[in-house]
């Protein structure tokens, strides 16, 4: 996809209305250093007014999805030494600056979620820290058996504060479960994640796992774009919101498809028992 | 029940205190038309007062729950024709009221949830569309081992808009699933809705399936009604609420129950160890 | 622990960095009178300014973790006969101080959650009606093969006011069974409760899940208690937000553990890899 | 107009758009029997989906407003007895109805400001108790030099329930002024109401004041109605939510009207400065 | 009153169910020292389930109100020193702990709005810094001719932390002056206090000030208790939450006034035009 | 200000700490193009991270603050085009990409309450339309005698969706006055616009206006920067929050605060009644 150039990701066509994004970092394991997080708001904010993408597969290249944010970086780089505790810079003076730097952090791995398509995420290998964050902004996630996953944040000195402490809760539904690995960083294996509803599915390769994410993806591409878009986009919306919140929006929302052409389409197709064809966002 | 006559609607006496409400409209697979849901919101609105329904049965005649909506009643309807984005009325005034529609939908829906009275629900055959909305807003769901679920409103070209999108990733705590099979349509069996927690049992019949409710609605009838309608409602306070506000909003409902007789009767027979009864609201 | 002296709990040593606070009513299966709760709340509270303190290990002495609320003084207690419906008091005066009372009773359980620390919980026997508001208040669960649960309030005539309500539906992603066990406060096993996710894991024997808590805790209290307690706070802020509103939160507070010693100590140990020293809070 | 046939009320057509409600029991110094604001509710929730009503003049026969509350009809009234405290109905049983009916009483006087088209309200001679509830559902308020308004409530022994604590402080921006009035019930003239901002003018005769009150409807429902709906569902939007929220709801809300032929019309009308038509909604 | 015996406070009754508090160390111009703070916070918890207590008159001894936070107090204090920026002290260890402490003073001033009882504040002299946040958490605020006001806090270094920040922008309708005043720490004079609505009137002396206060209070303690508590409990809450929610909240509230004796009592009093008497709370 | 490079505003230093903010497209009454609106946003924007700006005055050139919507510039456009209700394009496809449009300029707007440095915004002759929405998002207003507002867009078939319907009632504590100019987009004068609060202060001349904001900009610049940013923040915090939230977030903040320099510096020069120099942030 030419309009998307990126250092660390590639970016490409996968099937009809798919985009694949692959994290391309393999020799560092995927470590994130600033590039790649930045990229990675970059890259879903474009998806988000891009009409011929309906759906993506994020993925990353290599033996491992990531083994977390790249630490050398993070100590090398002018925050690292603005952050330094021992540094005689007045420290409400520096707080101001780190939480503009958290926020935009946070901004770039929240763009997946905003972005209204909808992300199916493939973790092969490990999946560490900063991973975890991006995979629970994600939508569905698929892991390989050798995949797993862990909370790393508390190992090195901190609390989650990329997304993982506000979305892991509310995509898993076990909080005892989610407070132990959030409390102790340890490792949890493929088999676990798919018990507790961490992952959807897991399969013996990266090849077959990319298959079924491709192919759940291209389901979804071949929908109703106005019918997909909308219920990513309330169903994030109603997470945060109490029922009736939900549903007085979800009421506005849809005005807007009830006079969209997609719906007739739909019922008419639907009626004779016919795929319909539906053009793009 | 002489003061519930409806006419896609089969309301009785089920046992002490418990209603069963059979949606009847075999014949057309109890797809819902206007009359269905508009009839719901009556009726489930009249339990709320009425002190004699203490807990309720939900369950639909013939092979199937409900195959979803009505589409060729949606078609014809004046509805369909006023949605026609080729007609000429203004997109602003034809949406206006295309709101106020969708608002009143979604409140005959959520009268099961409102009615403050446990509502357990049987699924056989298929729950399509507006049936996953329904069951949604029912308090336990119970299926028989034919019964399948779909959320279907992607492949009529819209979200899901009566509470599905609300109310199911509330329910289900794998958020994982509940986004794979709103954005895709997918066919789920009632034994992956066991085990995802969208059903609570499954059973070889129908038949089987609803002495199973009908027993659990016995049972929750005979409890002091002052404690289940407040733990209803409360359970619903909650869901929308921080946990400091669900508790604070709880301390003052209780104050009625703290001056209430049913405490006193129920802790009494409790200490005697003899069933208690209770009143009717 | 010499600071903390109770009557109806022993507080101790169980590691370090790990407090051990047991629930010491064995005579009456630890039913929970006014002492029991007024004492839990000052323990906890305690707790959270006690740098000393970095996990809690919360369990009971005797064969059951509790019998519920004792209900044998909560009618003889002036507050029983305040609460009695014939007495003459003005119903709106006793209401305005039993929702007092109410309240009080809701912030001693909140104080285990409120506390900062993570509490990992163990319950053997029976955890009956307050028994389950207070687990639910708890961080992670833990059970032996003969314990059960029972969401006992319905059958004292009342809906749970101290938690149950607010919290379960949110620490099991099942809301069908809860709200089955709500209305009909039927007996639940140690393999449904860790099938539903309400426990984490189930051992054979008190002592094994007793080492099972103590070593979590250990785990925990050797972790940095800056990086721990922000994952506590956090978490329980979180579940109470919105993701935006819940990572702004997060954004402010982790500009005072960007500047702290420990997050510079645990890169640089983890580079090294090497275990990391983290000082008390 | 002939579909709005109401007893204590008369509803007629005050111009091009306007409707005129007036209050009509002058005998009774139009007191609130239960018959009162029954009609209002179903009055002003019809005016919603009339595209005949652009604006209302709300106003009252008689030299005074309201005298507040029918005593009389309360005390003899079926309600009336259910409340008396020495009966010997369960109190949690009579308060669980009579929440119920607060309830139907809020939505009642709520359904002026849910009916979404703006509505100017006159006052003259008394406004006392419920009269203050329903002013403050209103959207403009005009007085006579003559008028008064008394928060009477606490005077009959309660806290108001119908909607005054919740809009009076924030239509009036003094909360030192609010909080007096409605703990003391005295009386307030039109000046200091108008000082204070209850009012928007003050004016020395009820014809006066109609007509002020006229011509200001009149403007309002020359206006597009999408505009106009939209001013004012949007202001009480954004009086319950953030800024943030309300920000989002809005453009949700005016892709519409972006897509309504009205300001397209608005626009070309204005740059050749001529008066523009509008249909109605 | 014998039960409130402080060091920094006169409790005193003021007339029949009127308690007067006097900020007593008119020696330092009553800046507020971690004692005097304390004890408001104690006072006024305690006033909560006073029945015989039902309104406040709140003022402070001497020739000013207070002069603000005692800081030579915090400077000298062990907080002062913790809170050194040069100390060696992990500012993440700090932090925590400052964070803990500033929610305590908070919450002894929140106590003066928590207690449910009306206050009204007299303020003479000069109110600067914490005592703006103290009068803001007050009912009604009346001053003296020669009374002035100061956010002052801007001018130690820091924003206004003890709730200035979050009432006064609710208790004054004119946000253009209060950011003026909350940015500049100018100061503000009686005349224009009045003029923008931060107090509610301007008397001459002291005296005359006092004489209103206790006048405004008596009027409020002789009216029923439940209809007062009610009614400013109502009015705190609604203020923090939408109409909507308001509403409920208070349909709730008012069953129990409902069944309560003093509304009959005020209605049957209020027919025949005689005085009522209500028990206390 | 080198870095500040725009072709619709000027931006200059003020004063020590003060940025000027100038509209300068005279020659179209500082109608807002689309090049206007984004050149606001990241000026603002920019000056969030900027140490050197502490405070801000906004004002325009020429007679005009600004006659609002630049209409020509809207219709001729692209958006115009795709916004013609006329064209065959999906009104679902349409309605997507209006939603982000808004969504877009609301962020501009925004951008200057975001900024976290006050702003002080001087209106002479006219502010319409979009205008309103600006300078509702500033901090404090000052106008010239000759200076009229008008809440314009339900001339132009809209309702205002930019700031207006969010702001202003709550910078205006006069709700009748605030619906009734937006519903009739009347011409509002400077005493008007005095008396009920929308401005602060208003001045014969425009050089009197510009010499009384850069003087209290000035004021705010000589400030301790960590107060004066807190101050900002907090106040937009509490705003959207209820107190206790307000109060809750502040705590955090205030940590930092506690922790810097500027708190001693600020205490020790006000003992010793001398002028305190702070950094910039």
């Amino acid at each position: 996809m030419p309009n998307y150039k990126f250092e660390c990701l590639n970016v490409s066509v996968s099937g009809e209305g798919v985009a694949r994004v692959e994290i391309n970092r393999p020799e560092a394991l995927n470590a994130f250093n600033t590039q790649t997080w930045t990229e990675i708001g970059q890259c879903f904010t474009q998806f988000k007014s891009d009409g011929d993408v309906r759906s993506v597969v994020l993925c990353a290249a290599g033996r491992m999805f990531t083994a977390g944010l790249d630490l050398k970086e993070a100590m090398a780089s002018s925050l690292g030494k603005a952050r330094d505790p021992d540094s005689d810079v007045d420290v409400a003076r520096k707080g101001y600056y780190h939480r503009l730097f958290i926020l935009d952090f946070q901004s770039a791995i929240s763009a997946v979620e905003v972005c209204d398509k909808p992300v199916v995420v493939v973790v092969q290998g490990g999946c560490l820290g900063i991973g975890m964050d991006l995979i629970s902004a994600c939508d569905v996630r698929i892991a390989t058996e050798d995949a797993y996953f862990v909370v790393k944040e508390v190992d090195i000195g901190m609390a989650a504060d990329v997304g993982t402490l506000q979305r892991l809760p509310k995509i898993v539904g076990n909080d005892s479960w989610v407070r132990e690995v959030c409390y102790t960083a340890r490792r949890v294996g493929s088999k676990e994640a798919h018990l507790v509803g961490l992952v959807s599915s897991v399969y013996a390769t990266t090849g077959e796992a990319m298959k079924a994410a491709e192919d759940m993806a291209g389901v979804i591409a071949a929908k109703s774009p106005v019918a997909v878009v909308g219920t990513k986009h309330l169903l994030n919306y109603s997470r945060d919101h109490s029922v009736g919140e939900g549903l007085e929006y979800t009421a506005l929302w849809n005005t807007l498809a009830h006079n969209s052409h997609d719906m007739a389409t739909a019922i008419v197709s639907s009626l004779k028992k016919q795929a319909a064809q539906f053009p793009k966002l």
